[in-house]
């Protein structure tokens, strides 16, 4: 049976081929609006499974992720990195030089800055989704006449690649993770199979001198590697901050376990929000 | 005679509100599109200083500017902290039934999404700043009918308010950093008053297990407050990070020389952007 899996934005989006990536294409694709109508879904039971970006390695952290991972009750079960490749998409018979109105997620404006500034007279809106600006496109439903998306969406909706490489900076990676709700059942972790793992925690500190430090003392103190700090203003605390980490290795590793218990011993609150198998860092 | 101060957007931008609040009114504020040109700014000679956001309570971290920092000459030499109010905004007469295109930052429209959400068939447009949004309306240079900006840019525009309090959450302050060529001038640095200070350092951590630990060990063995930890990726190394920290005192204090030589032993690189006067922390 396909496993439902829930994604912010339409069917082709990124979240759709890190989903495959790590499920395979026996999956039902479920595509939300937003970031709190995917854990809605997880957690009301109309998706199996949801698959989330938390980083890109040029804007940095998805912020909306981290927060919902930290207020839902939900396990990370698997992690997928994606090259993000951008190109312009229009209907089939636009050229470069008819387009005036381009739409695309915000971030993937963000990042053809360079490509955008070349284009004069063109203007960029702004729209929920990468592939859902390619089938608003398609569907006549926007006035705008081109999209900025994977070629996959292009492919997806019958449109048409006017241009490829459009994003300032090669280097552009996206890491998600699946989740589901927590503890996710077993079906569903067999199939991200195996490997070397990592555990993704989140722990809020006292607002006091050295509380990072002897946090982390947790972790130094035994050589277990950190492999990703992320620290989150705390709603309704201006300027203090929950910390996200992501270290190696799986919870019920004694090493792991000692950290774990040291940690809740130093800090307000201590949260492991899934063990899972690392996705192969690029370099 | 007046510092010429660069900001990102337009007269009236929250930047420029926040230069005031720095300096007094007695400034010449150079509008600038990107952050990229704010630095340009500072660096060519044509602007004295400039004030730059950097977190935002909501938001987060506004990772171009520590980007930026990171990667320039200048010097942070004062913090502002400042409440942000949006409102919408509309050429005179016209009503919140009328509107059908929206225009503003990225930033602003993703801080109104529930009331962006409730205006069915009004379209968000992205936006390079929040006041230059109201200008554009006002000038024509736009088909959008109305603008998300500060009370402040409709003022200066003659534009008019059509209702106010968009913001989702109204715990929403910006910090802003004001900057200048390194060494500042002592005239502008004196412009900023005195008072309890902070300091703002980058670092780059070798990438071994426990090397952030050992870092931040220079502050917690001192009893050195960190007030601030922003992770970021370094710029062709994909998933290596380099850290901003702000402390509590100043550069020249003894304990914090102490610190940053301490720093230095452990870290790849290391570098003070700035020790100015704290902004009252809003509790």
């Amino acid at each position: 049976m396909p496993v439902r899996v829930a994604i912010q934005g339409e069917r082709g989006a990124f979240s759709d081929s890190a989903a495959r990536k790590l499920l395979g294409d026996d999956i039902d694709v479920i595509a939300c609006r937003t970031f709190d109508d995917v854990f809605e879904a997880v957690k009301s039971g109309g998706a199996d499974a949801a698959v989330v970006p938390v980083e890109n390695s040029l804007a940095g952290s998805v912020l909306r992720t981290y927060e919902l991972l930290g207020t839902h009750d939900v396990e990370i079960i698997g992690e997928a990195l994606l090259a993000i490749r951008l190109t312009l998409i229009a209907r089939p018979g636009v050229t470069l030089g008819g387009i005036r109105r381009v739409l695309s997620h915000p971030v993937a404006l963000a990042q053809c800055q360079r490509f955008l500034a070349r284009m004069t007279n063109v203007e960029a809106v702004a729209a929920y989704d990468t592939a859902g600006s390619v089938k608003l496109i398609m569907e006549g439903e926007s006035d705008a006449d081109a999209a900025i998306a994977s070629a996959e969406a292009a492919a997806m909706y019958g449109a048409q690649v006017v241009e490829t490489d459009l994003e300032d900076d090669p280097a552009n990676y996206t890491r998600f993770v699946l989740i589901s709700t927590a503890p996710a059942p077993a079906n569903l972790r067999q199939r991200v199979g195996s490997g070397e793992r990592k555990t993704t925690i989140l722990f809020r500190t006292p607002n006091t001198p050295g509380a990072l430090f002897r946090a982390l003392a947790a972790f130094a103190l035994r050589d277990i590697n950190l492999t990703k700090l992320e620290s989150r203003p705390i709603a309704g605390r201006p300027w203090e901050y929950a910390f996200y980490v992501d270290i190696n290795g799986g919870s019920e590793e004694p090493k792991i376990v000692n950290a774990l218990n040291h940690l809740r011993e130093t800090c307000e609150t201590v949260t492991v929000l899934g063990t899972y198998v690392a996705a192969e860092h690029v370099r």
